[in-house]
C-alpha cells in the first residue's frame, strides 16, 4: 500500500527521529541491533497515528513525537523477540536479528529496546507544561499496549495447538495482538494534546477497529493478494495451519466430512498447490471471502464513523484519506 | 546466608504482597510462568533493600511496598531471561521457566513481568501525595536499572568469547549485571521517601558497592566456599571458563607459562578436580585470594562509611547489621 502524502511526511519525520536517537556504542552486542532493527525501513504507521492521533485533538504534533517514538520502539522490541519465537529468519526484506545474530542478542537487544521505549516517554515527566495526571495516563496508555501485546502473542502461541478456537478467542487474540499496539499509538497522541477523556477512548476505540479490520484483512490477502505485491507466498497461512478468521470460519461452519478434511490439510506440515486450491475452493464454497470481506467493511465503516465525531482538520482529512487506502489495500 | 530478624520480616512481607498481585488467570501460558517464578522462595534482598532505603531516609515504609514489588518483578524478569541465555535448568532448586516450559514462554512470561514492574510504578502516579518531580525520580532511577542490568548482561556474552577483560571491564559489567539493581531498589526508596538529591546518590553509591562487593564474594566462594551450604559444584567457574574477578586477576598477573596453562584449563569444557585443584594453586601463587578479599572489604567498607552519613535509626540498625552478615557470610 502506497502510503498517503501526510503520512509520507510524518513517517519520514519520525525516520529522521528515530536516526537521532543517539543509541549508546558500547556495548555493542546490545546496541548494533538496536540500531540494525531501526534502520530497517518500517512503514512507521504506529508513530504516524499518535502524530494525528494528537493533531485531530487539536494538539502540536511536535509534541507527539517521543510518544510517537516510544510507541515504534515498542513494536520493534515485540518484532524483536517475536522473531526468535516464530524463528522468522528475514524481517522487512533483510535478515532478522534472530538470524544475523543469534536468539540470545535477539531477547537481549529486544529488552534494551524496551527501556528505550520507556525512556523517551520521560520527556512528559520532566517538561513542566504536562501536568502529572497527563503523564501518568500517557504512561498507563502506553503499558496498557505492552501488556496487552504480549497477551495477544500469549494467545498465539496458545491456540497453535488448539483447533478448537471460536472466532471471539480469535478476536481477543487479535485485539492483543495487533489491535492494543495501534489503538495505544492513537490514544497516547490524544492524551499528548490534553484531549478530555471522552476523545482518548474515541482514539482508542478507532485505533482498535483498525487494528481488527487490518489483521483480518491480512488474513484474507494470504489467500487472495498477488504474492509478489504481497511479498508473501499466496496460502501461506493454510500451510503453517495458522488458525485465521478465515479457516476459523470455514471450520466452524464446514460439516463433519468438510471439517476432518481442513483439519487434515491445515496440519500436515506441506501442501501442494492444488490442496492450498482445494482449501481455498472451500472456503468458497463455505462463503468464507464474502463473510470475511464483511467483517473487515464493518470494523473499519465503525473506525470511520467514529472519526466522523471529530472536528474537522488537516488531521482529520489525513487519517481518513489513510483509512481509504487501507480499505482498499490488495496487498 | 542466615537472614537478619528485621530482613526476615520485610520478606516476608514482600511474599505476602507478590502472593496478592492478583494476575489475570488468562492467558495461562503468560501467566501461570509468572506465577510460578513467583512462588519461588527468593530472597527478596532488592525489595529488602527499597524498603529500608525508605525507612532511612525517614519515610514511611509501607508507601515503597510498590517500589519495591517493581524491582523484584524487574528482578525476576532479569532471571527468566538469563535462563534462557544460559540454558540454566534450574532456579531456586527448581526447573527453570525455560526448562519446565520452553524458550519462547521464558521470553514472553519474562516480557508480562517487565510490563508489571512498570504497572507497580503508577501508584506513585495516581497517589496525590507524591508530586510530578518524586514520581518521574522512581521512574528514572527503576529505568536506569533496567537498562544498566541489560548492558550488563550484554558485557557478560561479549567475555565469555574474549580472553583479553581487564579488570575494569569486569567491574564495568558487574556494575551492570549485579550492582545496577542493588543500587537502583535502594535509591528508590529514598526517592519515595522524598529524601534530597544528596540521601538518593549516597543510597545509589552505598547500592553499588554492596553489589560489586557482592558479586566478587560470589566470584570467591565459588572457588573457596563448601559446596554443600553454596549449592553450586566448587570451582563451577573454572569448569565452564567463566571470567570472574579471581580468572582475571590471575590472567593478568601470570607469566607465559602459567597464562598458557591458566587459559589451557578454562577453555577446556571440561575440568577434572585434579585441574580444579590445579587452577586454585595457581591463584594461591599469585596472591589471588588474599587480594581479592582486600577488593570486597574495600567495596564493604566504602558501604559502611557512607551509610554512616545517616542518622541512626532501626532501618540504620537493621542495614548495618544485614552488611555485617553479608561480609561474613560464608556460602
Amino acid at each position: 500500500m502506497e502510503a498517503t502524502k501526510q503520512q509520507q511526511e510524518l513517517s519520514n519525520l519520525i525516520d529522521d527521529k528515530l536516526a537521532e536517537l543517539n543509541l549508546p556504542q558500547e556495548p555493542s552486542l546490545l546496541y548494533d541491533p538496536v540500531r540494525y532493527t531501526l534502520s530497517l525501513a518500517g512503514k512507521r504507521v504506529r508513530p504516524y497515528l499518535t502524530l494525528v492521533g494528537c493533531g485531530v485533538c487539536g494538539g502540536d504534533i511536535e509534541e507527539a513525537i517521543p510518544a510517537a517514538l516510544s510507541i515504534e520502539l515498542l513494536h520493534n522490541f515485540t518484532l524483536l523477540h517475536d522473531d526468535i519465537m516464530d524463528r522468522a529468519h528475514t524481517r522487512r526484506g533483510e535478515p532478522s536479528v534472530y538470524k544475523k545474530w543469534d536468539s540470545n542478542t535477539a531477547i537481549l537487544s529486544g529488552d534494551a529496546m524496551y527501556a528505550k521505549a520507556f525512556k523517551q516517554l520521560q520527556y512528559y515527566g520532566r517538561e513542566a507544561d504536562y501536568s502529572k495526571q497527563t503523564y501518568s495516563l500517557i504512561l498507563d496508555l502506553f503499558l496498557d499496549s505492552a501488556e496487552r501485546v504480549c497477551e495477544g502473542q500469549a494467545y498465539d502461541l496458545m491456540f497453535e495447538k488448539d483447533y478448537d478456537v471460536s472466532i471471539d478467542q480469535y478476536l481477543q487474540m487479535i485485539e492483543g495482538k495487533t489491535a492494543a499496539l495501534i489503538s495505544g499509538a492513537f490514544a497516547m497522541g490524544g492524551a499528548v494534546a490534553r484531549a478530555d477523556e471522552k476523545w482518548i477512548r474515541e482514539l482508542q476505540f478507532i485505533g482498535r477497529k483498525v487494528g481488527i479490520a487490518f489483521q483480518i484483512q491480512d488474513d484474507l490477502l494470504d489467500a487472495v493478494a498477488d504474492p509478489k505485491k504481497f511479498g508473501k507466498k499466496k496460502g501461506g497461512d493454510i500451510v503453517e495451519g495458522k488458525k485465521t478468521y478465515l479457516t476459523l470460519l470455514a471450520l466452524q461452519r464446514s460439516e463433519e466430512q468438510t471439517n476432518r478434511k481442513l483439519v487434515k490439510l491445515l496440519t500436515s506440515t506441506e501442501n501442494s498447490e492444488e490442496e492450498i486450491a482445494e482449501v481455498i475452493s472451500i472456503f468458497e464454497s463455505l462463503d468464507v471471502f464474502s463473510d470475511t470481506k464483511n467483517a473487515i467493511k464493518y470494523h473499519y465503516q465503525e473506525a470511520i464513523d467514529h472519526l466522523d465525531t471529530f472536528d474537522n482538520s488537516q488531521y482529520k482529512k489525513g487519517i481518513t484519506e489513510f483509512l481509504n487506502r487501507l480499505i482498499s489495500r490488495k496487498y
